[in-house]
């Protein structure tokens, strides 16, 4: 039964929270949850994030397959949490519903889109929530916010009855406090993992660590050093010649044609607000050129299997999940882009390759929060999280 | 039948040649080879390159067992060849039998141990050879001669019937110099792969290729390229933080001891006369520290768990497979020594973690050959000669 719970963080969003109670027995009875408001709760409206949003889509006929089959492992709803308007952006800012605030920093953006689900999840409203994540919208907020979270492999899990941003990189996603938390929710969700050996061993991705700011790098070294004592993390792998900004290019050419294919006909006619940067987002998509978006895909194709069959033998990717702890809420919007488009450099990684990815919360930078990522294989998500939770054990994080 | 044959490089032991025919039937009816001098020939003297250890040791009483498979197959026998002493350098300077001739850089060295092999099959006097490799002394002769070479997975060929020196070290090996002989050799030779999938994608080794002269990554490059567009080559892998140096004195601590006591008895009790640098190197032996011998054995269990992980899934290593072409004939003794060390630790690499390797003859330097290696999993030895193969028509190489 969840708690009496306030909601210190503004990690909600507005009006009544939606709540339903789990199955009376189930793995995840006992346990709370809130989802992102891109997930269909039956009867409710979904917002998107967005006042236009909502007032153009009527409530929700049918509860999202996923968010059934929480409630149905006994978890108890108890609310719907805030988002960036339509998953587009990465600070978490929402200018109509508030902006959560980070509860490990709270003079620091929490990490978008999935913004209220992280900031339920590090104020300890809940013991997981639902996110999604396209372009690192599970991934960074998990980082800044200081909360285990997970990306899981594309297509392992299916997004009927959620809002759709660029449908070849959507995945759902997930938050949670303890390391154990974020495993048991995979088993619920989750597909068995394709038959394979162990994980291992892990590798630096080279470019990653040298993305990161040598104080996020130098905070996450003796986690890394513990990781590698008990995994072996010694390798170090070079996977873009191309540099990240050319996997965060291509990335951003090949969604921003897919989130105008998805929305834009709904942004055309509804004529929607939208609060600073999510406008400029999508009057980029909409003039995407074709050849940039095809060139885009090509490219994924050729990086997809290039890091499969790197993968396939059970190697693990380890790097800096941002390069930085979140941005503060007084940086200029120039310096918001610029960390947007650093940071989206990484999370591009598994974005194109389709690659699994847990988020630990492994170090502090300035008292701010900043995670460690493993990433693994398409299809070896349960494996994955075992292992982070075995990281999680060797980190000292809780379990 | 071999065809007359004269030994227009200085490749075969002195005295009459040891010839024997093949079996009329077989795989390798029509090809010719010859075997190191370390390899025993039934009734014939074994010389491991040194008069005294040919004068304190009875003729062979049988042949050893892979020179045996390959004359069974069909393959006729046409002659030892010159090894270094005891196999124990790189530089194949033999002053008792004579230094062979490279045949296709004459003013340089041929590189050993295996001289003799590499000089008879890249001056065309032999279709195959066999040679041995403990440290290098197939793939550094194979590279500095421009032919194919070999070092299979430790202990997946006997050993028996050939001379130790450093057991847990010590492969057989061939050069050839078409791709087809070199894998028509194996079909014979090698046991089955380990089932597992397809090889790749390719790795370049980050430290070897820093580690290689300047004029040798470039003249390397163009090969490099053509293997990226037909296999993937675009990840870099850093495998020894500790860096090649230590990999070297691992390796040569932990030979060490294994030389001394192999041969230290021997040693001692025959007195042997040594050329330049073979009595240094017993000498050493001798002295070797227990505690760093353990240490090297201990770095190589870790190196071989973090290798084995990381290429079982089938990604293959690439890099030059030594720094530079041969040094000079006229190289002072500490420019040879200096030349052995960064040689050694690239060869350290497989051969600590007992790997397999080819070198394909793939570019010149100055005129002089100079090797690219891939390198497989152990056990991934027939699937490596078939990638090899692969490769070599991709580069224009004999095949």
């Amino acid at each position: 039964m969840p708690k009496p719970l306030q909601d210190t963080v503004g990690a909600f969003i507005p009006g009544p929270r939606v709540e339903l109670p789990g199955a009376a027995s189930g793995p995840l009875v006992g346990l709370s949850f809130a989802v992102k408001d891109l997930y269909d709760v039956a009867g409710q409206p979904t917002t998107y994030g967005n006042p236009d949003w909502a007032a153009t889509h009527p409530p929700a006929v049918a509860t999202a397959p996923s968010v059934q089959a929480l409630l149905q492992a006994g978890a108890a709803l108890c609310g719907k949490t805030k988002t960036v308007e339509l998953a587009y952006g990465l600070t978490g800012e929402n200018v109509w519903h508030g902006t959560p605030t980070n509860p490990n920093a709270p003079d620091r953006f929490p990490g978008g889109s999935s913004c209220g689900s992280a900031a339920a999840t590090a104020a300890g409203l809940v013991d997981f929530a639902m996110g999604s994540d396209t372009g690192g919208s599970v991934r960074i907020p998990a980082s800044y916010c200081g909360v285990f979270g997970i990306r899981p492999t594309w297509g392992a899990i299916s997004l009927a009855g959620a809002c759709p941003l660029g449908p070849s990189f959507d995945t759902p996603g997930w938050f949670a406090g303890r390391a154990g938390v974020l495993q048991a929710v995979g088993e619920v969700l989750l597909p068995q993992d394709s038959p394979a050996g162990p994980l291992g061993p892990l590798l630096r991705v080279e470019e990653a660590w040298a993305n990161a700011d040598p104080l996020t790098a130098a905070a996450l070294a003796p986690a890394l050093a513990r990781l590698d004592a008990r995994f072996g993390a010694a390798l170090r792998l070079g996977l873009a010649p191309e540099g990240l900004d050319a996997l965060y290019e291509h990335f951003r050419c090949a969604q921003a044609e897919e989130a105008w294919a998805a929305l834009g006909a709904w942004v055309v006619s509804a004529q929607p607000k939208f609060g600073p940067g999510v406008a400029e987002r999508f009057a980029a998509a909409r003039t995407m050129p074709p050849e940039k978006a095809a060139a885009g895909r090509a490219f994924r194709r050729g990086f997809q299997a290039r890091l499969a069959a790197l993968l396939a033998g059970g190697a693990v990717l380890v790097y800096p999940t941002s390069p930085a702890p979140a941005p503060r809420l007084t940086a200029p919007q120039a310096e918001q882009n610029a960390v947007r488009e650093r940071t989206m450099g990484v999370t591009a990684i598994a974005g194109l390759a389709g690659l699994c990815e847990v988020s630990l919360p492994a170090a502090r930078v300035d008292g701010a929060p900043v995670g460690l990522s493993l990433v693994a294989a398409a299809g070896r998500d349960r494996a994955l999280l075992a292992l982070a939770a075995e990281a999680a054990s060797v980190l000292d994080l809780p379990v």
